[in-house]
């Protein structure tokens, strides 16, 4: 072993982007246009990306689409992380945590999990992958909610309290599928935070 | 006019009876087999209708599967107040009345529906006739709602918290699209009405 520098090697990270830049178009393409008109061909045109070099990282709309699905939650939840530790000086209010759950439920990566989820129902190969997927990225959201809030969960009825959070916030998202509901949405997390903190007894 | 009954008329209680035929049917394929695999033709066969008295009726697939949900709503909402009612002599606890909802929002009605949604949310013309429909369904499941539990929405807070808890139940009949989700359900619905009855200031 040396310590020379191992030569970059331009072609793998050539490769690595033309990946990197199907997976964003193809959550877009997911979230705009729908299942049905996202194929490999109209993902690679519209990440600018040649159909042959698409096919030879993605051959099925099912791969493409999953993977794109686990790059994009794996961001949200890195951008989560993130968000949460700069707020983390000062304990946030129970109403900063929610309105960021409410952000990452209603965003283009919401709508086009939704897809996936939904195309997967009436697919049991596709559900075999993304089951595991989305009970991954459920216990990072979980675990993540719980630390912002520090919430003791080893009280009796904490854990299905966090739980039902999320799973409101996962209602709340699709109640935003087909109209604006973020004026709703905002009076209702206003509310569900003091539930919140006399559920968890949290000074608000 | 005169007290004589009217002669039935056999040929548009057929009709009727075949149109019931096929908005069943789509809900059923709808649920099991998605938005993709729900044909006219596919419905048809189904419901054994001919291809052609079902389109008739129905001349496209956005037609059926509108009208399959909109009639399946209305059947839901039908049921549930029935149900309610039944309940109304002994005021029902709060988990009684979360449970109806469960049902509610995880029946295949509801996996209808969704796919219904997330078809919409790339067509506007389909969103143009869904959105009216959910409005008026939304409209109704909150009423009962809050007529099962006496809340009184006068009390402020009160109709963020029924809102809360319907998109609550609308996020686990998505956490229940992959998975069967039902023990977690019934744990985090136990817990959400006593959450709920502290509220709402009701006695358990």
């Amino acid at each position: 072993m040396t310590t020379q520098a191992i030569p970059r090697e331009p072609q793998q990270d050539r490769s690595r982007a033309t990946r990197q830049r199907l997976l964003e178009a193809a959550i877009d393409c997911l979230a705009s246009v729908g299942w049905t008109g996202t194929t490999v061909a109209v993902v690679a045109e519209r990440a600018g990306v040649s159909r042959g070099a698409a096919q030879h990282h993605f051959r099925t709309r099912e791969e493409l689409v999953t993977a794109a699905v686990e790059y994009g939650s794996d961001i949200r939840v890195d951008q989560m992380r993130e968000r949460l530790y700069v707020l983390a000086d000062e304990r946030p209010a129970t109403l900063e945590v929610l309105t960021l759950l409410g952000e990452l439920y209603t965003s283009p990566l919401f709508r086009a999990a939704l897809q996936l989820w939904v195309a997967a129902s009436s697919d049991d190969q596709l559900r075999a992958q993304v089951v595991p997927m989305e009970a991954r990225f459920g216990r990072e959201a979980h675990r993540l909610t719980v630390e912002a809030l520090g919430a003791d969960e080893s009280v009796p009825g904490v854990r299905e309290t966090i739980q039902a959070t999320l799973d409101l916030v996962r209602g709340l998202g699709l109640a935003d599928l087909l109209t604006d509901d973020s004026a709703r949405r905002d009076r209702l997390l206003r509310q569900w935070a003091l539930t919140l903190d006399s559920a968890l007894g949290r000074t608000p």
